[in-house]
């Protein structure tokens, strides 16, 4: 028999190391002999690509207008990229999802009520099987992050709108701990894998 | 006292004469000394044509995906044009709003409830003072609009399409009298303005 595809997203503010650790993840899974599909939001699609380029290089946009330009490329992504590689039996890896667009655009003002009504819409009761909320410091993780080149809008913003996302990321896992999990972020690339790896053994019987 | 701003919206399907129309009517208001702006979706703010560009020059977009960028346009041309300009006074005369989503996107499957839920988030009740549904035989419309260069995508399709597009601004017209007002748009340009003109000197005691 088949075993059943699994979603699994990393979340979590700048500098918290999501790519590097969702790259580590897909390659251990893809050892493991998986079919593995390592993806991103916003992005997986084309056109979720090209609303991609609309939401990072273009605005201010209205609040409202930004969170549905994320669903709408969230929507593309899942239908015609996360659905049909769990349909036969894959396992996707998402670098951000619906998590991000309600830690970060209600840190900006979002109300919780109109996210949660685009949700419904764009997921229709569909979400991860497994959530890694990567968390640190905000002062690390902007650190972390100046380190690299091009610092993009968000992580222009000041210290006080990232100590929000961190604490909505929180909010979010600890009110769905059934499907996040925290991991501590502010070690080392190994050490950090660990704990992801730890989550994953308890959460869905994986050794890596 | 300043008279309030009003916002008037041209539906219809393809070769209706939607632009014509906006055209006449924006000239007409304005002769009057009123402050008009003529505008058009989707569009309408730099952010809202360029998710123009997205509709238009790409896809095909998942059904809900496309209504959603539908909206976050609707809402950016709503937050930064319409509302503002109503708010100084000026009539708005927008060449198609979101009757248009629900019977172009309706006609595709789109469920009216998709659409409303969509509505509700962007719109937060927001409404246009009158409706202008231009109404053809959707024959005639596609014979006019081949006329034109550059079919879109919408021209491209079949008649089965256009007709339940038309049918379902008939039913939107049938629902919302108050609103909406059909206008015979089979004659010649003069005849369509005198329809409008009729209906804004019922409705908003307008003499053109």
């Amino acid at each position: 028999m088949l075993e059943p595809g699994r979603f699994i997203t990393l979340e979590g503010g700048e500098g918290a190391g999501k790519s590097t650790q969702a790259r580590r993840l897909a390659n251990a899974l893809a050892a493991t002999g998986r079919a593995v599909l390592r993806t991103r939001e916003p992005g997986g699609t084309p056109g979720a690509e090209r609303i991609r380029d609309l939401l990072l290089g273009h605005g201010p946009w209205d609040p409202v207008a930004e969170a549905m330009l994320h669903f709408a490329a969230r929507r593309e992504h899942l239908v015609k990229t996360i659905r049909p590689f769990l349909a036969i039996g894959g396992w996707v890896i998402s670098d951000r999802f619906a998590d991000s667009t309600l830690a970060y655009q209600g840190a900006q003002g979002l109300p919780r009520a109109v996210w949660a009504r685009l949700a419904e819409v764009a997921l229709d009761g569909f979400a991860p099987d497994v959530t890694l909320v990567l968390d640190m410091a905000p002062e690390a993780g902007m650190a972390r992050a100046a380190a690299r080149s091009g610092a993009d809008r968000y992580e222009r913003m000041g210290l006080d709108f990232h100590a929000r996302v961190r604490a909505g990321f929180l909010t979010i896992a600890q009110a769905e701990p059934g499907r996040c999990a925290v991991v501590d972020a502010a070690g080392g690339a190994d050490q950090v894998f660990a704990g992801i790896a730890g989550v994953l053994r308890e959460r869905l019987g994986v050794g890596l």
